[in-house]
């Protein structure tokens, strides 16, 4: 029986680092196409946006030295003299004393250095209006380049694209986007209980869960998943198909195996493949310890628990941050919601634990977090949780009334 | 001038909700492309998961009563008289003062009603085994039907599919999945300063940012969008367009239209167009207030403030909801992060106001937001948020050190 190397998830995160394969292949893919994808360049802004003052007002555009002093009772006097019409240049120029006519989203003509609400003006003929209000530079205006400036870094590299980011990107122009490809991740299940979900079940024999809880998570990291199978529980048969994974993804993901033996089977196999190999053997969280992290010549392979929880929250921990990132180690999900948790929970230090939760608000708006029990094995326990909360290795556990960290799923 | 019939955001919500169309068209897909779907039905499951009672330990199968008062001193012994295999059944029986070996995942075979740990026994002989510690029935199994018993509704229509769920959907055997098919969804912009991102500006012209913004969003929210370009701005044109866009889609949005006449215009096309037609004429919200709702003939249509903040919050709070649920308006993200908001921000009493966040998180865990500065004009402020920070109609503002919701993005 070999020794266990245990590392902590920080440690099993810092190991991984230091041996983690270059990923970083590129597509240039269409906006339209962007979300959720990441950025493999910072893009630089090639203009200003916009790309001219423009009016955040209807009203008159003026010099607002012509308005100082302005008031209801003595309001200042200027000449219309033009009008700026929408999606056109206004040339003015608009001289002292005079206004032009501009609607919300025109451009501010040349001359004028401030937009009065049409509200504060009173029209005395066609070509005089009369100012009621003063107005100082820069009033109800967008300054050019305020928005975005031409030679701005808009979006960083490994940054994740939302909604707003492929609106800002329309607004500069980029039309094509340089995105990392997906990773390909290897899904593999191993256990000689195991059958496909689309087989009849008889006694002794359970479906396969892992395989679509992580083939779904894999997907929601932005990967690009692709299943395996059931694979026999055996050295000869789990090498040959880990072989084959790894050939065909950059990562590879073994569940289960919770018959006694296989549980190093996955370990010795790993040990037969290539360089540097087995990085850790066990983690101090739970539910999730007997977790493998290795690498092998430039591709990552992590041993899960069978169990559906354990493989769930070791996955989210080690492999999601190293998918969504492509390799940076930088998690998408950068914010927890915190929660007062509602009962005592133990947990030993020097283990980080992660409770599955149901969240409840209350009157005053505070959240407070429910644990969910039941075995680690339990599909439905993640399944009725809202997602899980931390308890960190520092602590001994937590009492009730708590905050803790909540991650949601 | 019509009047603006102004609804707060819960009253626009339930108007819509009086009027919203039936769109519950359903499709069956395959299991492995049902991440993010959302159900059609509510699933029952037509077995028991774990099918049989399950060990969780490696260990042997006994009679609990025959462990009764085992000590370490004093061992009760039992005969070794089977081995349940992995994935076969176990026919047991195990009789009085009898054990069988058993692996974690295994069986248990007939007769016996608990599993001892292996740590907690000591082999004598091939055939015999001493018990130092004693185990109560049950103890160390999964019991059959306590993931999910035969009868239960597992996952409720209307859910929303999470890795987790597909996992449990492949441990009770479904394999093929009722869904409800994405809500099409048109989108329009409007505005004559507007041009296409892949068109050079101009002074005067800016690009459309609001069809890709809510692209993005209608993606995110699992509908189905089609982008429908820049629509001049005119009554003929606007109706033409959406007259053709409501024909292929179930929901349109028309963005924009900064222009003086143009803020008019859609309310009057939608006049033209079915019934019961326009339900309302701005919402008590800020920012988005100029905000249209409607809906014609079984469609919903809205339109958007051309302000790309505003249209992206005014989407998220009527139209998503609709989308996410397909018609009965129940929110998919259901929990707000609270933190302490970092300034007094004041607020107008009888209007939702949302704040674009930046969010830190401080050394005790706590997590503070910042309110990001900004027109609501500039993309920008929400490619630098984090999240927007609910301030509700009944408060006349926040104080700093105030909790606050905040939606993350």
């Amino acid at each position: 029986m070999e020794l266990f190397n245990v590392l902590t998830v920080q440690q099993a995160r810092s190991v991984l680092a230091v041996h983690l394969p270059v990923w970083h292949k590129e597509e240039t893919i269409p906006l339209l196409q962007g979300l959720n994808r990441i950025l493999a360049q910072d893009i630089t802004a090639k203009e200003d946006v916009p790309g001219f003052h423009r009016s955040t007002m209807d009203g008159y555009a003026v010099r607002a030295r012509d308005t100082f002093g302005a008031t209801e009772s003595l309001p200042s006097y200027v000449d219309v003299t033009g009008e700026v019409l929408m999606g056109e240049e206004a040339h003015g120029p608009v001289g002292a004393g005079q206004a032009w006519a501009i609607p919300t989203g025109g451009m501010l003509p040349p001359g004028a250095d401030a937009v009065v609400m049409v509200e504060y003006t009173e029209e005395l003929d066609k070509r005089t209006i009369g100012i009621t209000k003063p107005a100082a530079p820069g009033d109800n205006l967008v300054r050019r380049g305020e928005d975005v400036s031409t030679g701005a870094v808009v979006l960083n590299a490994k940054h994740r694209l939302r909604p707003q980011d492929l609106g800002l990107l329309a607004a500069v122009g980029v039309t094509e986007v340089p995105v990392l490809k997906p990773v390909k991740v290897g899904i593999l299940s191993t256990g000689n209980e195991l059958i496909a979900p689309d087989q009849p079940t008889s006694p002794g024999r359970v479906r396969d869960i892992n395989s679509y809880t992580l083939y779904g998570q894999v997907l929601q990291a932005g990967g690009s998943p692709t299943l395996y199978g059931i694979i026999e529980d055996n050295f000869e048969s789990l090498r040959q198909a880990l072989i084959g994974a790894l050939h065909e993804n950059e990562m590879v993901l073994i569940s289960g195996g919770s018959s006694v033996g296989t549980r190093d089977v996955t370990a010795k196999v790993i040990e037969t493949l290539g360089n540097p190999g087995l990085l850790f053997h066990g983690i101090a969280i739970k539910p999730g310890k007997p977790s493998i992290g290795a690498v092998v010549d430039g591709k990552v392979v992590f041993g899960l628990p069978g169990h559906p929880v354990s493989a769930m929250i070791v996955f989210d921990l080690l492999a999601r941050p190293l998918i969504e990132s492509s390799g940076d180690g930088q998690p998408g999900r950068s914010f927890p919601l915190r929660a007062a948790i509602t009962r005592n929970i133990h947990s030993a230090t020097g283990r980080d634990d992660f409770l599955r939760v149901t969240l409840r608000r209350l009157e005053d708006g505070t959240i407070v977090a429910d644990p969910v029990l039941g075995k680690s094995g339990l599909i439905s326990t993640m399944v009725k949780a809202d997602g899980v909360a931390h308890i960190p290795l520092t602590k001994e556990g937590v009492e009730a009334g708590e905050l803790v960290d909540v991650w949601l799923f």
